[in-house]
């Protein structure tokens, strides 16, 4: 942490400051410039944050110098991307995730009839809620077990893992007999004691960005699966909250070449709920390809227009051949392939 | 809900349109005007939204009509404010509430020092932090059990209610025997589980304003809490997370009027965390007030610098005196009184 | 304009403002539900903004209806893309607009090198900066004229059609002696003054979005040049600001698709000045292309390293020609063509 | 400027660094941590900002150190407020200055008014637009020349000094005949052409913060006018862009205390274009003064309800009176005074 002092800080409040920093342990250094003086406190940032002394007497800013994620650091790996393994595909490096299916599990036709679709255009993975968020308390939460109780049907029927959403951890245990993948979605980033549960269960983990977490906090909240020892998290780019209006939220995929330089996590894009319309995921779709996304997540439905959630943003999965076409030829410019059993 | 249709769209997409959502048992109104036609969706506007027509041919845009909150809106009580009742105090309509107390609990000479200040300065209410939600899970995560123990004790000798908040359903029990009001954190405002748990205890609720939560979204998030016949619901704005960099929130003052246009909740100000910085509270705190908020809740310290979390923030007790005769007097100006037993 | 009242708005609330709707020469249309009474205004939808409704008894808030642009909507040329002609090159429908070269012209060798490899790599237009708008005052604010016979040198040589800022009506004449595209920058998108003159002039005009834009204050801003006869505009995502700091702006590629949709225009996206640094640039390049971007404007440089200004940025023209042919097989994935004299 | 060397940085890149540090002038010095190691740069942090080290091998990132505005730094004053003189009535320091006029000079009837009842209740100074800058190419641009006519008698009739605003240069001669404070608008607060001619006029102004400026880029545009020896700028907050909707914007009090510690210039907030509806204008009014602003720019109107432009946001002359009372009252409470003449 370096504590850049004010402009005309006297010796006593350079003094008061390095006597604070000493006292809980860490080494003060200290560079006069001709206008400013700087106090390097070297070691335990964390705690140097926590001395407050932004308020103190002479203090005009302080700047951290060091990362505060440890085992989602690029360097942990020694600069190697993460390739996770997930019921026998795999996904980093240069495999490339096609995750699809719909938003909700809503009854056997449908989810049955997705499914298929999805497994026959080659996906790599199948997604399906049976437990929904929802703004509203008075909307559709999910079919709850029921909806799980049909994603394993249809994974055993298509043979694809499967990604579903976690809410509550005292669904845990339900979610762990048919997810692959467990989702934590974007207004969970930050419940702590979930992302401990999740980290516990040691089950691969597709972790979304919280609508207005920055790079670093969604890095920070990896942190709290990571360190249960559960190694196998994806980071989920779904878009985030601005003054624009014209979509629900802003795609934000400049995200995607910041994180795979700061860590070694598999960067996965969702295209469909910042649009929240169909006719612009295709286009999210291939130009979060082309930022170099390592999988992307992408809700279709096999009659969009009778879907109970979100209905407007399902691609239909009479187009999703053609789509998975375009997105193996972009992903090929950019060094990638769809990874499959 | 309105479904505003494209300049041009065909009968036939019209048709489509009143089909659809005549099918959900809604009543569809056509208005046609010399451009544009419009088609009033009348009766469950949640089924409408879920329609997913924003994709459907000839469709421009959907703009709900009617508010999507009920049991929080102000027309429920016939325009009247709610006015509450925590341990022998009422908050609302003319009722200011001063809530005052340390970040966190940090052990027994602290909270029991800042407590003695806090009643004596005649505040309303003491908050004080047994769990704390930390970014990074490398922080003090707060005392827990023991935390509670000593709100137990600062409640005791001061005879204050005890505001103080809960992360995690696991704890409901233990916040329940000291908590005359549970805080909901900014990052909990959409943990429905946790809200409808809150709900059921029946217990005064703080419920703080996600970082990105618009001024709906705070009311939807309520409406968790009411719909299971809790009542005590207080409203807090925090701060909310913009592009200004010059402090860690912008606090949003102009929710206070627009919310207590929307809602018959009393609405609280936290005026500590978004400054990140004691002296530009006295600031804030005087603007909540100006503002008309019906309360603050304000962090304040024995020794700030030797606080163990968000020690930059924190307000000395030596100067809380002060800061609530200045309060007082600009309550006055807009009507109202600080609220004592 | 559609308004709507609040529950519970009396008969005379309802007719005061069918009256102000008349007495601006509109006509109102009533639709009683069973809740909510909505007033329809039809016919000049500015003016019934700004009789400022919002404020009146009864009241709950009004909804823009119609688009208040109409020369840039998709609308105004049936539902087709304009394809410009700018020194022999088209730019618009299956045309896509490669421009590059250095943010600044800094000297005659910088940019001829530049111009060279600009040209080599076959871009469709040369990019230069001879005014340069700048945060500090005491920052270098460009050649100037110098500048632009630096530029004027540069197509001579090369043969390519020159892009280049204007910052101030008082250099039009100078600029318009150069330019085939005049720039106009996100800080001046509305400078309603500036962009009337370059309507005047008829000349081709590249506009960016300005930094806290939405789209449709874009094509409200195309608008003052489209209503002066200029019909040769492009539009220019470059990024907007958002909570992040982890960049310089947040590259919002799902206007992309937004633009196309509403407005007839081409959609330029920089993918230079976002990232801010240039091994994010190539992954936005391709993004950009991907989500059916008309073109991009790209910052190259002989020498980056000791580029003037925005160093960080500016692409090596050493690898200029790779990243071309990357872009090219993104373009024909989605159907376009680099578009070349 | 700070540059941070990622870890593992080698010496050759250290070195490289330094050396290009050193070659523009400055002066490099070097710490070493156990980690990580940093690069002082000393000396002329614009240019070091300009060598693009962002992107060279091994650095992290920078940090800025000092602070890029100089004659905007309250060190200039010594930590002094100014206090401007206009027209008789003194500005900053403990004299508040009320400025009050309706949005647009509509007509001779309308402006007269207003100016009585401004005048009567006892204001600073009074306000009115003759050039509006408009979203819309097709809304109602102002009056112009004849606004200014109108300015002036009301000027003459009350006494009062004018603040009006100013879009363009080409109208500079004819503003400065009767302005007394020129106003610049958040759409222009970046027009750098625009800012050095008010600064050469040496004309009090008001500068508005634009819809999404930092406050030190607020601070670096009042740079451009203090640079030209105009000493007499007052800074203006007038809300801010965020996602939220439920108002205009998003007004930012927490500037006011922010910029009073960095800035000598008095700070000044428009409670009324925020929120756009005259019922939250009082409570932001009051906020303003609470938070420790200079002064407030607030709409009134004769007769709102027939305003051309923001008619919603104008508080009617008949209610300005009691609002200027609380407003002296609120004042007092914080150390300041309505200054009149």
């Amino acid at each position: 942490m370096m504590i850049v002092m004010k402009e005309g800080a006297t010796e006593d409040q350079i003094a008061h400051v390095v006597e604070r920093v000493e006292e809980i342990g860490c080494t003060a250094h200290i560079s006069k410039g001709e206008i400013l003086t700087l106090i390097g406190a070297i070691g335990a940032p964390d705690k140097v944050a926590e001395l407050g002394l932004e308020g103190a007497p002479g203090v005009d800013h302080l700047t951290p110098i060091s990362k505060p994620y440890k085992l989602a650091s690029r360097q942990v790996k020694e600069d190697r991307d993460s390739v996770l393994e997930i019921g026998g595909r795999k996904v980093g490096g240069t495999n490339f995730a096609l995750m699809a299916g719909p938003c909700t599990v809503e009854n056997r036709d449908q989810m049955l009839a997705s499914a298929d679709a999805v497994a026959e255009a080659g996906a790599t993975m199948l997604r399906g809620g049976a437990y929904k968020p929802r703004t509203s308390p008075y909307s559709f939460q999910g079919l709850g077990r029921e909806g799980l109780r049909l994603l394993a049907e249809s994974k055993e029927r298509t043979g694809l893992p499967i990604v579903t959403e976690l809410l509550d951890v005292k669904d845990l245990d339900d979610v762990l007999e048919v997810a692959d993948v467990i989702q934590i979605g974007a207004r969970n980033m930050q419940n702590y004691s979930l992302l401990a549960e999740v980290g516990k269960s040691g089950r691969p983990t597709l972790l979304k960005r919280g609508l207005s977490a920055t790079v670093e906090e969604l890095l920070m909240a990896s942190e709290y699966i990571l360190k249960e020892g559960n190694e196998n998290v994806m980071l989920c780019e779904r878009g985030i909250r601005t003054y624009e209006t014209a979509y629900r939220f802003t795609l934000d995929l400049l995200a995607v070449p910041a994180l795979k330089e700061l860590t070694h996590l598999p960067v996965i894009v969702d295209p469909s709920h910042a649009p929240g319309r169909r006719d612009w995921v295709e286009a999210m779709s291939l130009a979060a390809v082309a930022a170099g996304a390592d999988g992307i997540i992408i809700e279709v439905h096999n009659e969009p227009e009778k879907a109970i959630c979100d209905a407007a943003q399902q691609v239909p999965t009479s187009e999703f051949q053609a789509l998975t076409s375009k997105i193996e030829a972009v992903a090929d410019i950019v060094g990638k392939t769809v990874s499959r059993a």
